[in-house]
């Protein structure tokens, strides 16, 4: 019998795994580098937790299910519930702002589609207690420092960025009221991917006011935008001028978003947002968390990895040994299993067959395994205290001393 | 409202996460040393792949669920299933050898106590596709410089050993037939940590025999063990002798081991085993992959850590940024990001506050930041292109361009 994986669920091969965990070092490094710590919180949680947070269409579609004790709980969706209650643990103890990022696993059981698995791995980066626009900035500039990283550049993907404050105000003077707002703000979200929106827009608000957001989605209302005024000047001290634009179609339709909100799109526009952010004030508290001032974003996997696919930046394998151990004849395996001690003690990735192949094959699998050299370790050299190096691309040999081997 | 996590499960606060990477770094590199490539599968895995391999108290602790397609499915308590199923898949493509390693999360439903949490995270290192005693041999080594790069030595811990197939040679020289074997070995794992194991021994054996079995474990009958020869000399040219002892009593219960198997314990015997693994060579067949040979071994992260901290080799906590940033007044803020931004772009870790705070209160932000170094950027350096370097252990500060800053 054979098993599958559920659908929407990956298995990572040693080449999907290496891409991983290439990605993953690009949101560590850019991460370590801007004063992030490192936390992470239990892949289970309890439902009311993720719950908490209401309006959001990630509650539809939470794993959930009863536990032995009759504990409601679900796969993690998202990383900000588990924030909030960390964060709350130990707000008073913990210096402000605290800045932190997770790299964890999320779950969502939604129709598996291009960009949308049913798992996925899941950058995340916030700040929380500072109200500065200088925090969103920094937020926005370790996001595209990691893509960087990772040979993305300004003329592949670019910053979309508005403020929910300035948004607010522009309803407000077409005289949408602060309850109509969020209906509102979830279908300027869907305009430019959702032909429904735009006639849902003026179903809610009449024409000439649905034109006239439709009009500020096309030309941005920059006149006005006050608001993004310290987020674009403290973007340009980070020299990041170039990869953001204000986009008044980009209002992230949740609910708790406060303040600056951002995503990042591949310039061509033929995927879903690579990553997305912004401000939150209130929602630290309303997940049970203390009153503190927070932002974040988050960038997974799966977009990132087509972006990266799409412009070919994907890096090759890398090799599973450096150098090949080949002992010639079954005499000299333990020998071989010697200079593979010698080797790996001095951190090089060593590696040898279990059994003396022939030369020949052996040095197939040396190639096989992307080893740049292989150690041939045979009778006489060995009597002498030696070993016999051939640098594979060359096929150069030369007989070395044992403890001068590195 | 205050929200807590669930019951074994952990928050990881930026210091339990530093030593957990620090943790998973050794066994990164270990792995990469000796040539295992790293995979992954789904957390979330069909029930039948999991309750495949029978005679196993891991499938009474499963945390299962029906998905909303009716599925039943389970969070992985292990790693194996997942690998045959992986093998199965490309095992025509895969060369042999076959070497990988993991390092996922499990997870068990069993009471919370001391060494065993319902969620850990486990680092599995498996061979498949071999048969000979070299490629357990290696396991074990691979396993040993893991906790060599943690630190620990032969002098804290000892790999206990012993082979499956000579222990069922020896009991069917005391008549203990095929069948009745995995009643007694699952008593004899339970020897050295269960008092009840001993009476259960004789009840199934009587008294002579079991007697006998228990002399074996005090003292291993070794003048007849030719089934280890191979296997301590292997692990002899790895130059781990001093690691190893044989141990009659280390069975591994389950009765899916067909070879050597082993289990690593801290030499004071105060924890759970550190490690075990061991020689499987039916199960990926059974678990419905190829009829390869394999072993294998699992070292999970609780035990471990108890251990690292018993022996007080637990790391510091790594600084949160290098370098702070120090703007001298709220007019500098913008140059001291373009000097983060210089910084960071040097893969430098560096922080900086996001309003100007007074000098004094800045640099004790730098100190609790674990900063080795401070920039100060004021009015008048900074019109001349430069910058205020204070080392902050001796207080040395010097006058240094911007364009020479690293």
């Amino acid at each position: 019998m054979r098993y599958r994986a559920l659908p929407g669920f990956r298995d990572f091969y040693p080449e999907e795994m290496a891409t991983r965990r290439w990605v993953e070092r690009a949101w560590h490094r850019a991460s370590h580098e801007a004063g992030f710590a490192e936390i992470d919180g239990p892949v289970l949680e309890p439902l009311e937790l993720l719950t908490a947070k209401s309006g959001d269409e990630i509650t539809q579609q939470l794993y959930v299910f009863s536990d032995k004790a009759d504990r409601q709980v679900a796969l993690r969706p998202e990383m900000t519930p588990t924030l909030a209650r960390m964060v709350g643990a130990r707000a008073a103890a913990l210096p402000k702002p605290i800045k932190w990022y997770s790299v964890p696993q999320f779950f969502r059981y939604e129709k598996p589609q291009r960009g949308r698995g049913r798992e996925f791995i899941q950058w995340n980066v916030d700040v929380v207690g500072s109200a500065e626009r200088a925090a969103d900035a920094e937020a926005v500039a370790v996001a595209l420092r990691a893509l960087e990283m990772l040979g993305i550049g300004a003329g592949d993907v670019v910053v979309r960025l508005n403020d929910r404050s300035f948004v607010s105000r522009l309803l407000r003077g077409l005289d949408v009221s602060e309850a109509e707002e969020p209906a509102v703000l979830a279908c300027v979200d869907k305009l430019e991917r959702d032909e429904r929106a735009a006639g849902r827009l003026a179903e809610l608000l009449g024409e000439p006011r649905a034109a006239e957001i439709r009009a500020w989605c096309e030309r941005f209302p920059a006149e006005r935008a006050d608001e993004l005024g310290p987020l674009l000047e403290a973007l340009a001290d980070f020299g990041l001028a170039d990869w953001v634009e204000p986009a008044f179609g980009v209002v992230r339709g949740l609910a708790y978003y406060t303040g600056p909100v951002w995503e990042i799109f591949d310039r061509a526009r033929k995927l879903r947002s690579v990553a997305g952010g912004g401000r939150y004030d209130g929602l630290i508290a309303e997940l049970g968390g203390p009153p503190l001032e927070a932002l974040g974003f988050g960038m997974g996997d799966i977009v990132l990895g087509e972006l990266l696919r799409d412009l070919g930046r994907l890096p090759e394998a890398p090799p599973r040994a450096e150098v090949f151990v080949v002992p010639i004849g079954a005499e000299m395996l333990g020998a071989a299993r010697q200079v593979l001690a010698r080797l790996r003690q001095r951190g090089l990735s060593a590696d040898s067959p279990y059994t003396a192949l022939r030369v020949g094959r052996a040095l197939k699998a040396a190639d096989a395994a992307g080893a740049r050299r292989a150690v041939l370790v045979g009778a006489d050299e060995w009597a002498d205290g030696c070993v016999r190096v051939k640098e594979l691309a060359s096929g150069d040999e030369r007989v070395v001393r044992l403890d001068e081997l590195d």
